[in-house]
């Protein structure tokens, strides 16, 4: 089973540094999850994404139960021995995938039907079937079915996406038979504090091992983002680990930090690098750029990457514009890289009782938007 | 300077095995050469060409003098360091991407013109610059510009591509500077019998460090590649490594280091590679192939790459059907790995002089017709 102890909490600001404890290993937290949405972080070995300084990935049930499906998954021994990766793995419920369908979707108390985007199918997702899936796929930590909503969400639609996702949960839960997994909540609400609140307080009262808070950083204002997050977390208990779903821009993960929050996931590392746009402490760098095309020096100095060590922008960019398939490689390394880096610095901060200092200088030299 | 040991030819077949030594490191002989056209063995690291078991890589003149261009990769400090390749090089002239362009070029006793593929301005290559552009570039053996015929080829055409090709091999000689690079010659002479013989003779009396055989396996019947290249290399010294250029198909390789050859380069096993389809001792094996949905085995038995270390069939498969990258990856380096163990075990069979008994047991098994 998961154990999560809370080491540290920074005494100025509450951000916490802490370790999870799962049967695949161990995860210090502050942690950033990479994405491996069908079984494989995009582009990447298990051993790179390891050795970029990643100790969790997520895979995405949805995605997996689509295609190859779950259960040749389990005859082959579950995810780790699947794709390899023999760390922890976290599996979300697929219900973000699920309401992001543009189509065809019917949700009722019961569940979700929706058709297969592969081949077209209906397809029938309750709390229960979600949690026996997960169990087959065999992830460390895994996720149960709740309801997503985009921003703005009406306050009745957010109301019941709240009611339903605390029953889902609690069904989840209830149909949940492996003793090496742990099944977390997730704490939907909306965009009212009110509501934000409520949901918060009734998860933390059924006592999960862990609790993600969904639904944040949809495209609602930034400063609602850090109130709704600061009003869930002060009401989740200290002692279990907090997972913040979806974010993965660098400002955004310092300041759910300095909030109490422990975990995150974002495919933005991957997908951005794919493109030629890497993370450095002073913001995205853009290969396509034509100021990088004769410049000789790495993405960032001073990053023990393979791609800073073995190669120069001048290099990068080429292998962009040739299209070739290294470029993408290489700055998705940089990228996860990039976020192991900034997530250790976050917890070397907290353990010493800097972390408001630290993040005041990190967030003044990171000069993107995103 | 580059130097080469013929250290055994097989007793009963004259099949060689030998070591080229370069300013870069060892090549031991049969070689198979990695094709890295844009500077970049296609989705692959450095590292990872080298531990699959290649000594020598590829690179296209063509390709990098229009993209990023020969004085970036200069003033990066030549290929090696652009590229992150510490082993030997060796650059094409750019005579077949030349003549394989559909349009625009006109041919002279002076060189060739052409309008550039990517921005469409009109380049004139002569002998002299391509060896001007490759001493830039810095491989360790590089070839001079030659005229590259399709089949059939009519006599006269093949007289004068012939005719041309030795004119610009001296004149690209005399225009090498580089100490520490080797500028072979290349056979060509189309597909008559007498003018092959010929061009060997030529070339071989003009004494170059190495000789390429152009111009072969280009949809001529198996039997007249044999026929020819047995003639050519008849007539080539033993003393000098011969280079087959553009070769890759294993049981055509095994075939050509019969007939005396040491060096082979192509595109192919990372070709195919990136489409699924796996080398094997039993011919290709394609992933897409639905026999292959839920196989846990490995590409192959006994391979120590990591795709097969770590990777059964169904997960490749489901890679490809997913799109994911990861899938190009793993074959092109098992594929890599397949072709350095082919080349490796021609050369345990020749030092032992076994190679006739070894290679009708491997052509026998390989079922597949490339």
């Amino acid at each position: 089973m998961m154990r999560f102890t809370l080491l540290h909490a920074d005494r100025r600001t509450g951000a916490r540094a802490g370790r999870l404890d799962t049967p695949h290993g161990s995860v210090e937290t502050p942690a950033f999850m990479p994405v491996g949405t069908h079984g494989t972080v995009r582009a990447l070995t298990p051993e790179e994404v390891r050795d970029a300084g990643a100790q969790i990935v997520l895979a995405n049930t949805f995605h997996l139960m689509l295609r190859p499906g779950a259960e040749l998954i389990g005859r082959a021994g579950g995810l780790h021995r699947f794709m390899h990766w023999h760390g922890p793995i976290l599996t979300d419920s697929g219900g973000f995938q699920v309401f992001s369908l543009p189509r065809l979707r019917r949700v009722t108390d019961d569940g979700v039907v929706f058709r297969s985007p592969i081949e077209g199918s209906e397809i029938h997702l309750t709390p229960e079937r979600v949690t026996r899936i997960e169990e087959v796929l065999g992830a460390d930590i895994i996720m149960p079915l709740d309801v997503c909503l985009g921003y703005p969400a009406d306050g009745a639609a957010a109301e019941e996406a709240h009611r339903r996702t605390v029953a889902w949960a609690q069904r989840g839960r209830a149909a949940h038979t492996h003793a090496g997994q742990s099944l977390f909540a997730i704490v939907q609400g909306g965009f009212d504090h009110r509501l934000r609140e409520r949901a918060a307080d009734e998860m933390a009262a059924l006592e999960f091992p862990g609790y993600a808070v969904g639904g944040l950083s949809v495209g609602e204002p930034r400063t609602l983002t850090h109130e709704l997050l600061q009003a869930v977390t002060a009401r989740l208990p200290h002692d279990k680990p907090r997972y913040l779903m979806g974010v993965g821009v660098p400002p955004t993960v310092i300041e759910a930090v300095r909030r109490g929050v422990d975990m995150f996931d974002c495919v933005l590392p991957t997908r951005v690098g794919r493109n030629g746009v890497a993370l450095t402490p002073d913001g995205r760098l853009t290969l396509r750029n034509a100021a990088h095309a004769s410049d000789l020096a790495p993405l960032e100095d001073g990053c023990p990457c393979p791609a800073c060590l073995g190669y120069s922008r001048a290099y990068l960019r080429h292998l962009f514009k040739a299209g070739e398939m290294l470029g993408p490689r290489l700055v998705s390394l940089h990228n996860l890289t990039f976020m192991a880096r900034l997530v250790r610095a976050m917890r070397d901060a907290i353990l010493e009782d800097r972390f408001d200092g630290w993040s005041g200088e990190v967030l003044a030299r990171y000069r993107t938007a995103w």
